[in-house]
């Protein structure tokens, strides 16, 4: 959850356990005794060394104590969900990737896959959502599935250090490396300028439900956005179309343009891969071609 | 209607008035009339001086005589479509157009404006659908209810023209000006040459109604598709996305691509104003890159 | 002259009169009655104001002593210039603009030129050279000459504003409006990445002349520049060409290319007309394609 | 030789050998025995088996006849050439290539190569030189020079063949795969339309020459030259620029471009390296931004 305000490192090395332990208490879902074992390795230089405390502790720990805290996080999607009845941050990190919002059918396949996972592992599906789009969890979902119980034991650890590096950062100042951007910018080729005006929409795509609408903005007097499109944050993985409404920008600057104009309701479609990527999608426009790539 | 063999000019020239009236009989509507009148004229010089004797013929009519020409047409999607009384060439280019498939609120659309047409015009609206798409039609509808009775007369007449000179290029050799032509290929730039075997996929867009598929092609050794997208008919004028199966292609030439790739179906959204234009749409792509613009 | 260290407008508002005048004394060619005018209106609220008042003391004085002022200028590869007789400023900037290497057939031309213009009109030319290449100085030198007197006079008193301006920057912190920028990047679209370690070479182009390097460079990490192609100071009004090695780029990445490559050396030629403009001039390569545009 | 009209393979198989050997006579360098003894293998099913004849003749004569007829061919740019003692079918191929208008130093670096050469073979060195530049001659002179005696008696004979089938192609129709091609186009994407009337020229570039102009045109109405910019022969391999004055194109078109305009005159700079191929380097520009890349 996103709090007041962010704690400096320096606090944190200075508080008292119990107040360590009770200011990134639910870092961990449901599980105080990893905090507490990182509180009594304070002071860090740093918060990745907090991280990999936090990390090592887990690893530390027996096997049954590993595998409780594994069985401690909810299903993807999954009925305690519907029940109201996880952490606020699962609540929040599982609404933000669209799985409050399944279709039916989506419920359904996320329930099989829950149910087959559990039979086969004995634990909870876990990933990171914040990195993921619906999409590109249910194909990892699969691709997981299909591996053996050691790999998949350390894939879902792996992903707990990725879920916990995400919930510091709401939390504390200096993380890093958890986050991508995208951004875009418009550049009219036709009058050699920046385009401003330009109305962009960014949705995300889904092979098993509606798009997304993920950012509505319009361009400022460089052509760009004031705030990317996506950043703060991990890029869901996943499948994206922007939309650039060239032909009213055209319209707008005087141009006579035929009617429907060549070009109107420009959209680019790319995928995303790299959640803590950079990528820069822009749109070189004149009323009768366009490019884009993905820059830098 | 497609005829088994186009007539030749000469043989045209050289039949009895009533062979010749029988073998252009349908090209105006209801109104064999009027290809009488121009049989009377032969010989020809050029199919577009036969064009002219036909629209010679309407326009040197006596007013009541013209005006029961224009009122022998059917609505668009009217009742004579649906009841199955209509020439079999007014079928033919109503159901190309997509008015065979509309919704009930297209329908209901349709009768509305021709209700209001016929109620300020006394005559049926006239346009030759061959050079509109749904969206078009519905935007020229509206905006020809809005004309001056002797102006909208005039247009219809105009139309008509048209109508009849598609008409006659479905039946004679040699009918020029009334094709469009609509065209792409794929250049592979991270290769430096065509890309075969690319999935192209044309779809007329609708605000008031589904997608259509009009074309679903593969490109050749060239990099180009073996026909036109489209050709040998007028270019509806209206909204159309090209897709390019770009992902699929490099894939299989061997190339490393993330998962999910940058580009996969890349959508081209375009519109066409000029019914008998030559538009070519090319894609130039690497996995990171594209650009496109009307070329010719 | 670049100074050892900038004043600051608190400095110069709280120096005594003389110390002011010797401080921007050569700011007016052989003028320091100018400065000292000036130094009288202290404080300035901004170093716009302080090159405001030193116009408005020029404006503001007897015709003759503006004459007189523009009359101690020296000619533009004059004679002054040959025999070392001019101010250090003023040599900088003739040197700056090439004009210190002219050919003999460079010298006459200007020399011819120099003679009609004070013949006609009875001073001589005066120009910001720093906003010029020999190109533009002379293509304006042309233009100017075909001026009649008064309006001619009015423009040397702006091109002295100018020069001012520019010899304030190089002495006071806080000058705006005289700088401007080429910048470039170069983006791989064959890998979807910047290109790091392209060498690039700035030239500027002249009819009159050999291209002149200005600067030769290397893309970093980011495909940029370190610094700009032309920064902190304005862009000689003028044609360029900047060269990018891209073939030298690609064969070290392992492409095989073929032999002579494709693309080698690429040469991107340009005009600048704005000297306080942003010029960004990017290269977006493969080894089969490429595109440039201005960008901001 | 270009002669008056080429011959067809119908009368070259049913003509008598002694006319047979007369019109194919200098096809092969100082040596009629080998078009006589490919006479008696008439008739040819087509004029590649033609060649294929000559070539066998060649390969199955006598170690000593085919390194006297190696030895009759002359060297490239040696005395031969100026003291006009060659055939007129090397004295065009080697003036084609710009050998008859070296530098002093380009003759002499000919004459240390030519030394070289023999001395190591005991023969000349053979190239096609109609498929090379200047540069591209002396580059494969280089490389060729350090091969063993027996591949580059081979190379050598190879190069003859490659000779033979140029020589064919100026006497007898239906000569195949001999030809390259070189064209161009010029797209508006401002205006989204062929650019008419813009001047086109190429020129061969070399390191040890100064460009030579191997066309100037002008675009016609669909963009494009009339004819290739090279074609109807083989592409020379080596480096080219082509420029195109889009400036006074798009200043025809009675748009307001700075001074001096962003863009003017153009380049592009190439190379080839496959004689036989086709290269398409077209040109889509703005005022402000411009794009190519090697077409089909």
């Amino acid at each position: 959850m996103e709090s007041a305000r962010k704690l400096t490192l320096a606090e944190l090395n200075s508080m008292d356990a119990a107040a360590f332990t009770a200011a990134l208490g639910e870092v961990c879902e449901n599980a105080t005794w990893i905090v507490s074992a990182a509180a009594a390795r304070r002071p860090f230089a740093s918060v990745d060394a907090l991280r990999a405390a936090l990390r090592a502790a887990i690893r530390a720990a027996p096997v049954e104590r590993q595998t409780a805290f594994v069985a401690g996080h909810p299903d993807l999607a999954g009925k305690a969900a519907r029940a109201g009845d996880m952490t606020d941050d699962s609540v929040a990190e599982q609404a933000g990737a669209g799985l409050d919002s399944l279709t039916e059918a989506g419920y359904a396949r996320f329930h099989a896959l829950n149910d087959a996972y559990r039979r086969k592992f004995g634990f909870p599906f876990i990933v990171c959502v914040r990195r993921h789009s619906r999409d590109s969890i249910l194909a990892t979902f699969e691709r997981r599935l299909a591996q053996s119980a050691p790999v998949e034991f350390d894939t879902a650890l792996g992903e707990i250090d990725r879920i916990v590096a995400l919930r510091l950062d709401t939390r504390v100042e200096g993380v890093t490396g958890v986050h991508g951007r995208l951004s875009t910018h418009v550049l009219d080729t036709h009058l050699g300028q920046p385009a401003p005006g330009v109305a962009v929409e960014l949705r995300e795509l889904s092979d098993s439900g509606a798009p997304r609408v993920v950012a509505r903005m319009e361009t400022n007097a460089d052509g760009r956005t004031d705030a990317p499109l996506i950043g703060g944050r991990p890029l869901p993985i996943g499948r994206y179309e922007v939309t650039f409404a060239i032909g009213a920008y055209f319209a707008a600057r005087g141009l006579e343009l035929p009617e429907p104009p060549f070009l109107d309701v420009v959209p680019l479609r790319f995928g995303v891969a790299e959640a803590e990527g950079h990528y820069h999608v822009p749109l070189l426009a004149t009323p009768w071609s366009y490019a884009t790539y993905r820059g830098s």
